[in-house]
């Protein structure tokens, strides 16, 4: 079976087309790699691109992504609403067919070490690749910005995993780690009651008490007069979607109120529908080589 | 995208394995073709093969397996438990990715043609390639078995679509058609009652007033001391398997019996697990290109 890791790198230029533009291409000019997707958002003034391929692709994907991308954007002088500390402000790997979580921490580390000396950058792990618990989170990893980042790494515990102890002047720093795939996935209630999509999301998220691997919060869908549960899934073999679905159920209902459809925005693996087949229809002793598609792919 | 056909020719031959094996390696000599599987049943004297790729190949595979099969299998001395009227007894094409159900009709009726005219078999056409409806299910076709065939095709209305009037000496007649992927699903009851699995198969199967797609019967597994729905569903689009799990939940519930869990044995497309999952977690706006897997596989 191929391997596949996803990435979805994310850098500081949504509004210079042309720059996204050499950016992606450079990506894309290496061997085995898919570019997926790749979109811009000005007001953010940041880009996502995602990419594929095995092990070794996708490492030199990423390494020339930033040879494309740190002369190319300069922080000194970016500005956009989403909040960065790097020219390439974060690389997700995620473990997709053939490989590990454990393979995608590795090469993380490889990819961090590589980035830190040939370009510079000072190097944080992150996510299932983070060397320290406090630097885990993306968010936590990312508070003060790119103007923060002398004060920040100087602080105990803030040196970087990998490159220079002080931010590059153009690039800043950079986050790379590992982690599962994320799934968008959004509920809408037959109600336009905005406080109800509020509870129910307080009830399921884990910031609250909810849900290990669930960040939900309630929106009002304005065009359509409905009140919406909008989730981010982190892990979900360990939260799969059916139980989180099967929550929101419950707890609408302790509101008088139903739920009217859900939602995946954008991409999801197939081994989390296949989860919610076996759950709902009670599937005993299932195996994914049973999935005829899967069957047709094995090498012979 | 690939363009994937299924095949899973029957073969009246399942004691004699040095025969088995030569017939399979000539479908595996095929160039481009997969054998993904194949079994004999001694006591029903009968091999089951599973072959996939494209319409060439497929093409060539089932030819190659009548060139093997006709001069190693003699009807006049062979004998087994299971029904059959051919050396080759059935050659089923199942459209599985990237192809129609028409196209797959217009292989059966390309395949049936050179059968006809290559090896002087009488060929039936059956299921979706059938050219008349007394002539659609298997069963009706085969029914007289091999011994019959001289009286059979005597009849009026049964000419066969290609080849001879009359049976081949050795080798009987044929059938080749097009259907959809069948899926064998047992749901396995909380009881030992084989009364309350035989009235839940009886409700739910076509033949006795349930839904369209769905062959249906009560057993009693002895070494588990359960009651079990036996099913095949002959085509899941139509009657998908969420609906007919749901269903025997309901009727179960009447005799106050609880569904244990169900088992897919064999193999099951994709699609149909994640129908199922669409259904139950309400998925709206959802679309195939969505599973991650899927798009991976896209060209570029």
């Amino acid at each position: 079976m191929a391997t596949i890791i996803e990435s979805i790198p994310n850098i500081s230029e949504g509004r210079r087309s042309e720059v996204v533009e050499q950016i992606v291409a450079a990506v894309r000019e290496t061997p085995a790699i898919r570019v997926l997707d790749y979109s811009s958002d000005p007001s953010h003034n940041r880009s996502v691109i995602t990419l594929a391929g095995d092990r070794a692709a996708v490492r030199q994907a990423i390494l020339a992504l930033y040879e494309a991308a740190v002369p190319r954007i300069d922080l000194r002088t970016q500005s956009g609403e989403h909040p960065r500390i790097g020219a390439v402000d974060v690389v997700p790997l995620v473990p997709i067919e053939g490989v590990t979580m454990a393979e995608c921490v590795t090469l993380a580390r490889e990819i961090g070490a590589a980035v830190g000396e040939r370009f510079g950058i000072p190097v944080f792990l992150y996510e299932e690749a983070s060397s320290n618990p406090v630097r885990k989170n993306l968010e936590d990893i990312r508070r003060g910005g790119f103007e923060g980042l002398p004060l920040k790494l100087a602080v105990p515990g803030w040196a970087p995993d990998y490159g220079p102890g002080h931010p590059h002047e153009s690039a800043g720093a950079t986050v790379v780690g590992a982690r599962m795939p994320l799934i968008a996935y959004n509920i809408n209630l037959n109600t336009d009651r905005l406080d109800v999509a509020a509870k129910i999301a307080a009830a399921i998220r884990h910031s609250s008490g909810g849900l290990r691997y669930v960040k939900a919060i309630g929106v009002k869908l304005g065009d359509r007069n409905l009140a919406q549960v909008s989730i981010n899934l982190t892990n979900f073999q360990k939260t799969p979607v059916h139980r989180v679905f099967d929550m929101v159920v419950r707890e609408a209902a302790r509101y008088g109120v139903a739920v009217l459809e859900s939602e995946v925005i954008g991409l999801i693996p197939a081994a989390a529908l296949t989860a919610a087949a076996e759950h709902y229809l009670q599937l005993g002793r299932f195996s994914a080589a049973q999935i005829l598609e899967n069957k047709l792919r094995e090498p012979e």
